[in-house]
């Protein structure tokens, strides 16, 4: 099979005009299929902030009310999206911007409600990998916006790291698939502070270890989640590294951490 | 060849949520292939004005500054677009929303300054009518917003009169392609208070004489332009129409202005 890369890219690169634009460079460069799945970044907090839109949270988790939702319709879908795709096209990459309701390639349920109304928040309940592999053969990259939409009419916000990580299951029939979480640290570190402290490679049981031992906390947990998912489901490879790492991946010089699942018991 | 209908929708229908509801459900109906293409409307200017957006204006023009092709980016790459796309899934059509800039699909230039700078606007060169037939032929339906791209990395406002026009000039190729401008009024009139002094037909001459007794002025004119040009260069129908008489197409009982060239001399 033919490989495919799958970049996820956070926000304080989107942020970052020098920074995004060295990452595309190097994305761009990358052999092979690619896709490239996009946070937001803060520049929807700003941009609701500006409009007089109160971010609701609830036990320090931020909601999705209606407001909100059209701030990421309008950041995530428009401005950033498309900011994205002009500039991959001026480095000759023919990009295509999608939501998940664009040829209804990602369908989610609107989150049920628990102990949290999470509002418009999305649970993936199926991805067109068929669709999304006929668009890469056809010399297209996706650059996917973290929305998603219910088949009812409504968008949906939607995880950036699980929509790569879904999209990534879904093109494993067709492409060897290798994702990267684009990350502002080296990779999964002890200390954040300090970059000698990189774990080169995690697995079920090392990753189960640092956990008990409390150096794996907070985003990073849902984020192993989503690699382990990936690899559970197909894909071949999950490196969670700095996006200035991407030029090297593949090459013995690559600095990240590398998520596997070992076919011999450890 | 088969027919392909492209519907232009103006910014008051996407405003009126219950408009917009009838107008897709009858869009929805047509039979054949299809195209839709939307402008932005009000909410532009009401969100710049939230963000505390000045509109520029010179010799009574709007100009499209950096910041407003932002807010066009936002609202009509990203809310408006992903609105309808959303409508129309839950509705059975197989939707993608794509600006210009989108499997390059559209590339323009930044208009020329000649005595008025426009800004960030875009003067269409190029459409790949094969991509967009390709897609359709794969049983999507394109819902393009009013934004194209320069190849440089930059989005352009671009008018959707115009993109409706050239789209489906390009699609005339592959089909029998009929444009509908929706618009408020049922047609070009010459009393546009009057519903009775509708226009039912227009042809080059009938056009000319009407504008010289001043019947035809403002924004009809461009818009005009775009039908003839439409017309001369392959497309098959063009009208301009209510947007309530669009279930109305190819009946009898049809309420509009077509626009027409006579094959014979008049």
């Amino acid at each position: 099979m033919n490989r495919l890369t799958i970049l996820k890219i956070g926000g304080h690169v989107l942020a970052d005009p020098a920074k995004r634009t060295q990452l595309l460079a190097d994305f761009a460069q990358l052999p092979g299929a690619k896709v490239l799945v996009h946070g937001g970044g803060k520049t929807g907090t700003q941009i609701a902030e500006r409009l007089g839109i109160q971010v609701q949270m609830v036990d320090g988790r931020r909601i999705t009310d209606k407001p909100m939702l059209e701030v990421a319709m309008m950041v995530y879908g428009g401005l950033k999206n498309k900011q994205l795709v002009a500039s991959l096209q001026a480095l000759g990459i023919n990009a295509l911007g999608i939501t998940g309701a664009d040829m209804n390639v990602i369908q989610a349920i609107k989150r049920p409600v628990k102990t949290i109304d999470y509002g418009w928040v999305g649970d993936i309940v199926a991805v067109d990998g068929d669709r999304l592999a006929q668009l890469i053969q056809a010399g297209i990259t996706p650059v996917m916006a973290p929305l998603t939409h219910d088949g009812q009419g409504n968008m949906l916000n939607t995880n950036a790291d699980t929509i790569a990580s879904v999209v990534a299951q879904a093109l494993s029939a067709f492409y060897e698939v290798h994702l990267v979480y684009g990350f502002e640290k080296p990779g999964v570190m002890i200390d954040p502070d300090d970059d000698q402290t990189l774990i080169q490679q995690l697995t079920p049981s090392s990753y189960a270890d640092h956990r008990q031992q409390g150096h794996i906390v907070g985003g990073m947990i849902p984020k192993l989640d989503n690699a382990f998912d990936a690899l559970n489901h197909g894909v071949n490879r999950v490196y969670i590294c700095s996006q200035s790492a991407l030029s090297g991946l593949h090459t013995p010089q690559f600095i990240g951490t590398e998520i596997l699942i070992p076919s011999t018991s450890e």
